[in-house]
């Protein structure tokens, strides 16, 4: 399996990056192809031992930057890595593209040149976001996906359908609109109208849950717009760190040290997800493409790239497809009666 | 200052209601109209020193009951006594009214009978919400005002402006749009139609806030719809109990017990507000009405009557009244112009 690096994206490329897939390639048995200013990229090459590795190397002399504007510069740098590296897979020359640049512009190219899977018109933002407190549970869209319609949040809970599945092996897992209450008669506009799509989707859809079923786990897939995501997910952020701080200096030299680590380092991992999870596939784009955290050092970036081997052995993209054939046939048919 | 007691809404009325009661005209001055079966009111009363107070009895055979629907029970309970309780207000005959009966009929009779204040259409529901973590911090609309439009969120601002001003002597209060992002072009389509009118307004606004905001402490009035700010405080909710019992569990036997309650104590009490804080009164409403928790003891009755005594003394209607003029007539003038 080939997979497209993005040798100069990231806090740490391309040092970190390529000592992250040599190992990889070493773990996983893929085949890198790097994608970035060749000399560099050999410089950082001739450190280790790649005997027996199939490594390909695609020079280019542009790369973007943090806190460039993505469109303009994408615009500008036509060679830019990350746009070489998503033609490899829409060209079908490797299987999944792999980038710790600025999100902005990886998300650019990715919808730019290999566009959304057919029936969803955006991608999609989202993944467990609660850690060990809530494990099963994929939430959706943490992104930019804001005043959307309410088929836009059936597209996010066929997306984790399909993700919960493939991810954690859940057969049908549970899916939820977030709401401000449960009952018939709650929710907005955009909730009140997308129950029906939802009853009728063929989705194991159990109804609107509220904010504390974030917690509880009650659905497995909980589908809001991104204006409401993003505020739940920046203020859980906050809180944990809050939360951890009181316990520090309240418990400082009341107990071990080890155990206030452990406890605070579990529930940091619990509410700063993005902080400690490294990154994933952009979802619901036509490909896999993988945004790793740009301060991704060698370890996260061969975490990364496992998981794009995964999302490609699996094959995420046919299983989202079908499930989307699915279940707008079966809108379809209803509408039709 | 006459305050009307609904001597029946509660899960411990009459008994919890009345003995709050005297103990708050012992403490504050009050002098409390129980409005409630008299027989009954008169037998607890009797358990009490009670000489030198000024104390009323309102009676009525009707009142409501915790899982009515408010308006269908108000509608066949024309005596009940949260209503009786509320047309003395409206009659001048108390200064203010007290209940922990049924929010919804609370809500009703309030609004129905008083109405809201010019200029505001509807109750606003909001109030400080992260205890010791951000304690100088309001935040609304945390109840029913779902799909709301632009010059509501700004209703919502001028309430907490006063409240901070008024309950927490700051004279200027920050005023903060929450939203899901700072950036200009971020935010939906409420939040980017509200921002020129919060410019214009003659409130001290500092522009929008994200969800990490809220536990910073960034803003002394942060507004957003109901349906964000349900989601927002029930997550919050569960997410500190969640991480209680991670603590309780993790670091039982590892540091004092007294240490852990103290602190658990603090996390519960900063992120369950709505179980520690007792009610308060219904914003916005043309009356001081105060709303106590069902389950509300004595203490915490005396406490509820306190603060209704507060919110007359130091005329927060007027003060409301006042602001609501400002702002609104800044309005006109600049869109006059």
């Amino acid at each position: 399996m080939k997979i497209a690096i993005d040798a100069m994206g990231g806090d740490f490329a391309p040092a970190e990056t390529i000592k992250g897939s040599i190992d990889s390639a070493h773990e996983y048995g893929i085949e890198p192809v790097f994608v970035g200013q060749e000399s560099k990229i050999k410089a950082e090459l001739s450190k280790y031992n790649i005997d027996g590795l199939s490594i390909e190397v695609v020079h280019t002399d542009e790369w973007l930057i943090e806190g460039e504007h993505p469109a303009y510069a994408l615009r500008q740098k036509r060679n830019a890595s990350i746009l070489l590296a998503v033609k490899l897979v829409k060209e079908g020359k490797v299987d999944a593209a792999v980038s710790a640049g600025p999100t902005g512009g990886v998300v650019a190219a990715a919808v730019g040149i290999l566009g959304t899977v057919e029936g969803i018109s955006r991608p999609v933002f989202g993944g467990t976001f609660l850690g060990s407190l809530s494990p099963l549970m994929f939430a959706a869209d943490l992104g930019g996906n804001v005043d959307i319609r309410p088929h836009q949040l059936l597209d996010f809970a066929i997306v984790g359908t399909v993700y919960m599945r493939k991810v954690f092996g859940i057969e049908n897992p549970r899916v939820a609109i977030l709401s401000n209450g449960a009952e018939e008669g709650k929710g907005n506009e955009l909730t009140k109208s997308a129950i029906p799509l939802f009853k009728q989707s063929g989705l194991n859809y159990i109804g609107c849950v509220e904010g504390h079923d974030l917690v509880r786990g009650t659905a497995n897939v909980v589908v809001c717009d991104a204006f409401v995501g993003n505020i739940v997910v920046k203020f859980c952020e906050e809180l944990g760190k809050a939360i951890i701080k009181n316990i520090e200096s309240d418990l400082a030299g009341k107990a071990p040290d080890e155990d206030l680590k452990k406890l605070t380092g579990k529930i940091f991992e619990a509410t700063n997800m993005a902080d400690t999870k490294g990154g994933g596939p952009l979802l619901a784009v036509n490909g896999i493409v993988c945004k790793a955290h740009g301060r991704s050092k060698a370890l996260e970036i061969a975490k990364i790239i496992g998981e794009a081997k995964y999302f490609v052995q699996n094959d995420f993209l046919g299983a989202l497809k079908t499930e989307i054939l699915a279940a707008k046939s079966k809108l379809k048919e209803i509408s039709g009666k």
